[in-house]
């Protein structure tokens, strides 16, 4: 896939985008897209303003998408083994960066739309151990279907879809006083780095996919 | 670091920004940025529009500049030993991932600046081992100290940048009928690649890290 491997070649862009899309419009694909509510459409290769958001916050929600689908197509065949596949002692399961993906968009959604700097008591225990890994993720996350794990951080993704829709470019390019003390730090920064934080991990998913047991080497 | 880790904790989202901030304004980190020509000035938090560009196309620049200021501030005290550290056989270096992220900037610029398809001859002498990773990288990307590495990329980077000032939004909105035979894929998709794909890799090039020999073990 090209955003995985980063090679733009334009044979294996072809190839690589025909399976991308084959994979969301195909049968199991479509499935496992209605199964998650996500309605990207034909336009997940067009970034910028949509129908109904801000133009800003528009842009951002194709970003959101894109990137979403990218972390499905890397993960929807995996087994609830392979989901629990721990490379090294130090490292995370693919199952584990999933949920931590959720967590991470749920906190930027109680700090943007609801002004808090923590989960409160009941988000705590749903989301503290994915937010913060390491042991306690490596101990208590496991033995889930990768539907779980798709379930999850689905449900929390369509509530930040639905209040972005609420807001406009103001609201997404104020600066944030509380979190601005060292230098200027801004609303969109915050729903940006949810963003690229999924890239991130996903390039360790794709890292650690290319090692499970029986694993045909990746390119990375 | 919060991107990298992903943890945004709020009291481990202040000390790791303050470091952040301190990397790059203490006095080796304002040399390297100097040195990597890269004037951030202190709005590396604010995403958004940018004076001198069209609005969609700032926005993207600050996207831009904040994921390689990640990039740099991850690998910037390796030495040569670590960049050339081999994790397994199928792995590849850190110093090959940061000259794969030059390769791929390089080539949406002859793409989306030029309308090529491909490298030409000078350029593929250069690219094409980076762009493509795999054995030919392991053998060949190597030998280098930091300095190298970021002074490829800075200049391919300092490029787009000023190509990308020329350009309006209807230029980066545009659908690519080339690239849109499948589904449409417009220019702001390529960018915005570009721009997570880094993300990406720096996933991948923390996780090496926090497993070179004698480091300590880290989060991913």
């Amino acid at each position: 896939m090209i955003n995985t491997t980063g090679n733009p070649d334009r044979r294996n862009f072809i190839k690589t985008s025909a399976a991308l899309t084959t994979g969301f419009l195909g049968l199991n694909g479509f499935q496992s897209l209605e199964a998650h509510h996500i309605s990207l459409g034909d336009n997940l290769f067009v970034i910028g303003p949509i129908e109904g958001y801000s133009p800003q916050i528009g842009t951002l929600v194709s970003m959101l998408n894109y990137n979403r689908q990218t972390i499905i197509d890397t993960v929807k065949s995996l087994t609830m083994e392979q989901l629990d596949y721990l490379h090294d002692p130090s490292a995370n399961t693919i199952g584990a960066l999933i949920l931590h993906l959720g967590a991470t968009d749920k906190f930027y959604q109680i700090n943007t739309f609801e002004g808090r700097q923590e989960f409160n008591k009941a988000e705590k225990k749903i989301w503290e151990v994915p937010m913060n890994l390491g042991d306690e993720g490596r101990k208590k996350i496991r033995g889930q279907e990768v539907k779980y794990y798709l379930d999850m951080i689905n449900e929390v993704r369509q509530k930040t879809i639905e209040e972005l829709k609420k807001k406009d470019d103001q609201w997404l390019l104020a600066i944030d006083p509380e979190w601005s003390k060292e230098r200027p730090l801004n609303t969109y920064w915050k729903w940006f780095h949810v963003c690229e934080h999924e890239s991130n991990h996903r390039g360790q998913m794709t890292w650690l996919k290319s090692r499970l047991p029986g694993a045909k080497p990746g390119k990375d």
